[in-house]
């Protein structure tokens, strides 16, 4: 009964139906985008415009009116304006006394202007609650429907405006994360100018080994050829040298990929704890495993093409035919040798190489944000560490039967140089020996205590002493 | 204490303890799955049914009985019934006064009933409030909790029963969009039946031109050598003439994928503002270059397969030893001769391909959702707008390679009409000419001022006036 | 005026700004990232730990002081602790009357405790209401904020401690399901440590198929020739019998993937109605057709590649060569015969198997979760059924053109064997037969009747009966 009562209040069927009012100054792209947004979640919208009248397209049932008129009309102003067009907000300060302004602009740089734009808002309309926030949405997300489940920073100096902000974001389907107060707005302007900083350091670990197996392989194979045989064999640069290349490096980055994993692990052990931080260098080293783990797919997925294009190659083909015409010269009656080892080894060379490219690819997949979020923990661990030792175990086993009976020939050794797949067989050589060992049951127990949070030595004192002091 | 006394309650403790019933009509999947997923979100649930006795396994913990007694018990009932079964709601009507009714329903196709199921719901039931929504749920995804931040629409046209259908969503895991009144209901309804709708146009496009270019080549290649050489090579329609057209009509779909960009660019420097709408044919254009870009990969990948498998073929196998027996028969004391320039134009237009095709991955792997979506604005920017254009760059320079010496060759131009790779060259060159105008400094300067706001002709006038009008 | 009044209140404005105050019990990885994400989400966060000053790095703004202290200070209390610690908290069991208790723990494996860590949390605190939930988080996700819209399970005896947790979670962006009372931890604590559940039917099937096809073709290719050729092509064990049995396992399992649903219609027909369950064999297969899918999908990516390094191997190599040695000493004069009904064959059966895998490899895709979330029921279902038929009826002529007139040819049927892919061709086949009678148009309108609830027997009786009852 109270409650129809209530419900017949006029002032209660009001404030039900009618939905709330917010401005967004800025017709733009951005404007518009989030203009529509905002009417399909429910509110009401209305355009603070320099030219209300002539403002271009505006989504179907918003208003549109002066920049003072629609200040006075809602508690809520977006600012989708430039920061070099933010003049005009001072002289409405007044006009946007206690009013809460949410900041979305971005800029083109990093550090072209000394403040956060927030900051310099908050500077022109003291008397506003500014909340920095959403600038990393993009116009097109926001017309496209693709925020479900997104997240967004805020940050701003009055907890009630952000928590207004928050809620609203919150009924557009997004997730809000606080990030503080006013000062870290620069931080939040800073994000969407970011350019794949986790993928710096394994791209220049990559670049730098490329450079390094190309030249070096470069001298072996074309320079050696022209000094010591007078061959021109400088077509090879192309497609030989980087069908060289691309395997070692790859091979190199995947195993770099497990590298600090068992570092970790012989730390720990020698630590007898888990408790004390790694050093600075293994932290940032582990934290891009997975950029490099898909550095070196790429360069295994560039391998295996070149590999693919090989029949198709002019010189290939050419050396088949001079191989036939030479045979047959030499030879016209016994038919053409078959050697079965070479069967053999051939055969198993190119086997373990696709097995290889396939478990590579099978990381890589997991690696997708949709696929590896549906794993579970168990599930992801044993992807990533015994599939993916496994992988560096074929890739390696691959690289050796490359090798093959070439590693005691006196002529692979050009000019007392080892040839490149020897060189890029040492690290995961290494990497491998290390894992087996870490694998030792004994060692393994050890090691899974210290993970559980046993200690060696046991801090016991302390605790005791904290308990003392707080009784 | 306030608040200690209030737990006391005894309408307090019952209310915070007792979740909330819910009624859902109808036993089939929908239905079935729908209880399982609002049980484990903490609802009680209770099902109407035809035959409470009979209804088929239902998950555990709900209740069912008849149709009328469910509706009783519950403020808030699904309508998981096909439309043909509505009949029986009519006689219901007075035991669904005042509820909220949820039609989840969709229809088998398009535009078979003349009114939307929710707004015949509506005039079956007139006393109770009905809300359109949940329809693009599947039974599969409910059943398998998928629902994580999936994007629903609401409408009705009573805001109260929206709201209490968006809260039941939203416990559910889902991001709800009021899409408006009840008047909507078809828009929603027709969305589960859509059927690719921003892959009609590039599909259209890219079947034509495999269908002209497919004819063309047809006509050069087989008729011609049949008519004037007498020759029978119609064998080549399957692979061959696939293989020319798949990177012909690749290529012409990634250049029309970044021609509308460069003309929207054209548009804004000639008309110096961004405020103006562009026509609607740029617009369209500019909304599918995403499908444009991922049908122009998957005939990329066609021919990277095809050009794979050509050693394996049964005329290049033949032809390879037909050129060794014509060789050995023509020259049997000098060696076979080494075309270095040949050597080097193969092997670069092959690693040219490679590169391009690596790329082409690349941007398709970005462009799915869940990779997309963790991308700062200047990463996407950075991946669709620099590595695409180096993509187009380098796979039309794929193309000249392929032409090589061809271009001034009398005999290329058989029939007096150029091969296809020389008509498919006309629309990247265009564009990558547009784009290099548009990256000269001059030009850039001038557009990323009007992109920022800047107009050539200022409307500062209209400014003045409305701020007149406002004072 | 009075809402004015409530903020000007000295508690008011001090509970609004002042976030609440949550305690972690445990400062190892997982309690340190889910203090940093607490700490994000605008909660002030308080560590308890056996040492307070020597506990290594924790995020910035959190407070640590031993778990007393830690534990008086807030109401919720999380406990990131290993099971095997969880001796000190009967100790502080007086401390924590009253609070909610978050149990996060997991086990390394299944079943090496009597009862559930939250149960067993339960019986040494017995005065907390403990909530167990969350601990599908990992510290990683944590860390990393990947937690917008992830679903995460809760349960407890209190329903008020889990409303808690649940508003606390979603203010994190998590998606909450609850999952009934305590009773239920051990479920919850069993998610972490599932190995592929769903993959290992799928799994099976395919180990036995590729084991029996192995072998089989072992006897019939390399052991045939050994005993009545004395041959020993004992090498193409390692890629040849692979190459054949991949496709042969791929091909079988994809038309797996497409029986259960045949059988399911035909089930449906046969009983004239979609009420009665079906078995649960059935239930069982249509659970993981999606897995079936993806194993087959792999087999043709194995297959694809194996293909495509064939004219690199030894032996192919060697066969040309030989191929045309003979051929010189045969024929020196009349031009190597052309046979275009074989160019015709190969080209055909290359296209069809490019064509069958492109559109694998699109299956594939759109089982993505991220790809596949954004289809409509229309598209799934196109994509699915229309499209997985059509790559079942290619991949299968396929099959049948590698047959080609070696059906017919007696030397095929060693020691009276078919070859394998006879045998493979076999379920698909079926298939497609039963597939074809299922869109006849009488029997697809019987289907489309029973599928949208129409039923041969109506079950009218029951319905009266109960409405009788009811009124």
């Amino acid at each position: 009964m109270k409650v129809e009562n209530m419900s017949l209040h006029p002032l209660g069927t009001a404030s039900a139906p009618v939905p709330e009012l917010l401005c967004i100054f800025g017709t733009g792209d951005l404007g518009r985008s989030l203009g529509l947004r905002l009417l399909q979640s429910g509110y009401r919208v209305v355009y603070g415009s320099r030219r209300p009248n002539s403002c271009g397209p505006l989504p179907e049932g918003a208003q549109v009116t002066s920049h003072e008129a629609a200040a006075q009309l809602a508690d809520l102003v977006f600012i989708c304006v430039h920061r070099e067009h933010y003049g005009f907000l001072e002289t409405l300060a007044p006009h946007l006394q206690g009013k809460v302004l949410v900041d979305l602009s971005n800029n083109l740089k990093k550090g072209i202007y000394p403040e956060a734009n927030a900051a310099y808002l908050q500077r022109l309309v003291p008397g506003a609650a500014v909340v920095k926030g959403l600038n990393t949405l993009s116009a097109w997300a926001l017309q496209n429907g693709l925020l479900a489940g997104k997240q967004v920073y805020l940050c701003g100096n009055s907890a009630e405006a952000k928590q207004t902000v928050a809620e609203m974001a919150t009924k557009l389907g997004l997730t809000v994360l606080d990030r503080g107060s006013l000062s870290a707005a620069r931080e939040l302007e800073d994000f969407p100018l970011q350019l794949f900083p986790e993928w710096r350091l394994p791209l220049c670990v990559a670049a730098g080994l490329l450079a390094f197996f190309y030249f070096y392989l470069l001298i072996r194979d074309v320079i050696y050829a022209y000094v010591e045989q007078g061959k021109d064999i400088s077509f090879r640069i192309i497609v030989t040298l980087a069908n060289k290349v691309f395997p070692i490096v790859s091979l190199i980055m995947l195993s770099l990929c497990y590298l600090p994993g068992v570092i970790a692990a012989f730390l720990q052990l020698y630590r007898g704890t888990k408790y004390r931080r790694f050093p600075d260098w293994l932290d940032r080293w582990m934290l891009c495993r997975k950029q490099m783990g898909l550095v070196a797919l790429a360069l295994a997925f560039l391998h295996a093409i070149y590999t693919f294009i090989i029949p198709l190659r002019y010189n290939v083909r050419h050396k088949l035919i001079s191989l036939v015409v030479d045979e047959m010269k030499r030879n016209k009656t016994t038919p053409f040798y078959f050697d079965n080892t070479e069967a053999w080894g051939t055969d198993a060379f190119f086997a373990l190489g696709i097995l290889g490219f396939f478990l590579y690819v099978l990381l890589g997949l997991t690696s997708l944000p949709s696929v590896g979020g549906t794993l579970s923990w168990r599930e992801f661990s044993f992807v990533q560490s015994k599939l993916g030792h496994l992988t560096l175990c074929i890739c390696t086993a691959h690289g050796y039967l490359y090798g093959w009976d070439r590693f005691i020939r006196v002529s692979t050794y050009k000019w007392y140089t080892p040839p490149g797949y020897m060189l890029c067989l040492i690290v995961p050589s290494v990497v491998l020996v290390l894992k087996a060992l870490i694998l030792l049951p004994c060692v393994d127990r050890a090691l899974t205590r210290i993970r559980q949070g046993w200690e060696r030595t046991p801090p016991e004192p302390e605790l005791g002493m904290n308990k003392a002091t707080n009784l």
